[in-house]
């Protein structure tokens, strides 16, 4: 099936309306493009739960710090395009915006206001008019908002301009990201937006790496050491399912594989999987969240032990 | 005309819905109730632009600080109500809900997440399980949000819920409260809310006091010496008519008015109208900007000078 490639607000809204008064209902899936086939099952989800699925494809500046990796972010959206056809039962959208943030200021007076910009962390939206932001206050604190600090507002608020522009009734969301999804979540529940949010299953490859746009990024030798995450966290929910049961202990192996295999951790944490406080004491519905770098490629994965 | 009155976030949803599948427009009035004819000039705008009119009663714990005046802001439901009957062409919604906050977590539960709150500025919510907050961060710095610092972050959110719950074609907000309604629509622009807004202009009672549900704190002293606002924000758009544009020198004449009549004025700003940002010398589009106290009482002017 061929998807219908919308790249303007408008349109994408007048689309969304027009379908919502004929009685049909709408997924979303939000997506940064380069897709594989972890994202294709956040599709095949979607479909469960609604009649038309949009997906959108746009890699979001505003969740990148500037010296992050905006630039070097994997894209191909002709493949993307592919990929979304070969999908049974189709995608009925493609939302692929230019750019988010543009709404028509005049870029010399944009040159005038950056003069006066002040200090802090900034994301790749910084030169913009942009300037709101939502804060998930206590989820984005830790894990992936503590190397990231901008990461959590720039994805949260452009979820949120997601939802108003497509007015979607369901949202799929990865648990690979797991803290996104429970900010998402959250989100949705504090501001009212009457859109369901799923979470969708991890994809693994074969060997068992978490399924990311940033995997083609490592290098033979690297892909092979980056399986020290998978491993170590199958070997950490068999251990605490045979009773290891203190958060420590566990982590602290799952560090040591990470480094053995020539990774460096950037955070390693056992939490609760709805407020994603650290436990000491493994008791039910917990995670293991991990990222790591390897060479110049951050990879997160994790896993929930139930 | 008899409004219907929906207190229930779903209920109110599914009015809306249902009227926009009919083909009809809504139009949103958002007040904190103690109406009086500001308000409703809000809505008698209001019907210019949509079919139907839902008017939100509901003071906002979200915008007030734990030290401000939640527990004594006037609230009069059933005279809320007649006021609204007695509008030529009426209202057809008040939705009044009992708290917009509570998402059905147990109190035990936030009993336990209290004890481990961080430091920092808080609203009267404290002590609840909402974390989300939207931040318009430029606009929401000066002038209001010097003295008040939880109040626009509470603002914009409550509006962003109304907006989720009651998807309103066209808002209607007050251009007595100018920061407020600038910050609104920068947030609707910048979140891509399908909502148009509305500024209505400031109403005053016939002797010059700018329209507040908080006048009827002033004792009848106070009343008549908060006048000096109004007559001041008067005195300095016929100076600047006049040819008097340094703002230093306007700014002065109405702090030395506001204090010559007994207030203690917080603060007193002249700003470009659009980027609320201060200008020295009175060109095109500024706004001066008063907040002052007469008692206990915190009153806000403002006077548009084009």
């Amino acid at each position: 099936m061929e998807p219908k490639i919308i790249r303007n607000k408008e349109e994408m809204r007048n689309w969304s309306r027009s379908m919502r008064a004929q009685g049909k209902t709408i997924g979303l899936v939000p997506t940064m493009g380069y897709l594989h086939q972890g994202h294709l099952s956040l599709i095949t989800e979607a479909q469960k739960h609604t009649q038309l699925i949009v997906v959108s494809i746009y890699v979001n500046p505003g969740q990148f710090a500037v010296n992050e990796d905006l630039s070097t972010y994997p894209s191909d959206l002709h493949g993307d395009i592919e990929k979304l056809k070969s999908i049974p039962n189709g995608v009925d959208v493609v939302f692929n915006p230019q750019n988010l943030y543009d709404y028509g200021v005049e870029r010399e007076q944009l040159k005038e206001r950056e003069k006066e910009k002040e200090g802090g962390v900034v994301s790749c939206l910084e030169d913009e008019e942009h300037e709101t932001w939502i804060r998930v206050e206590k989820l984005e604190k830790g894990m992936c908002g503590k190397s990231r600090p901008v990461f959590f507002r720039g994805v949260a608020t452009v979820v949120a301009k997601l939802f108003n522009i497509i007015e979607p009734d369901v949202a799929v969301f990865g648990k690979k990201d797991y803290q996104q999804w429970r900010i998402i979540q959250r989100m949705v529940r504090d501001l009212d937006f009457a859109v369901k949010v799923i979470g969708s299953e991890l994809k693994r490859e074969e060997d068992g790496l978490a399924m990311s746009s940033r995997n083609v990024h490592l290098s033979p030798q690297q892909r092979e050491q980056a399986l020290s995450i998978s491993r170590s966290l199958f070997e950490a929910k068999s251990a605490a399912k045979s009773g290891k049961n203190i958060s420590s202990e566990l982590r602290r192996s799952v560090i040591e594989s990470i480094e053995a295999a020539g990774g460096k951790f950037d955070y390693v944490e056992i939490v609760d999987q709805e407020s994603l406080q650290t436990v000491e004491e493994i008791k039910n519905g917990v995670v293991v969240c991990v990222a790591a770098w390897f060479g110049k490629v951050r990879l997160i994965d994790n896993m929930e032990i139930s």
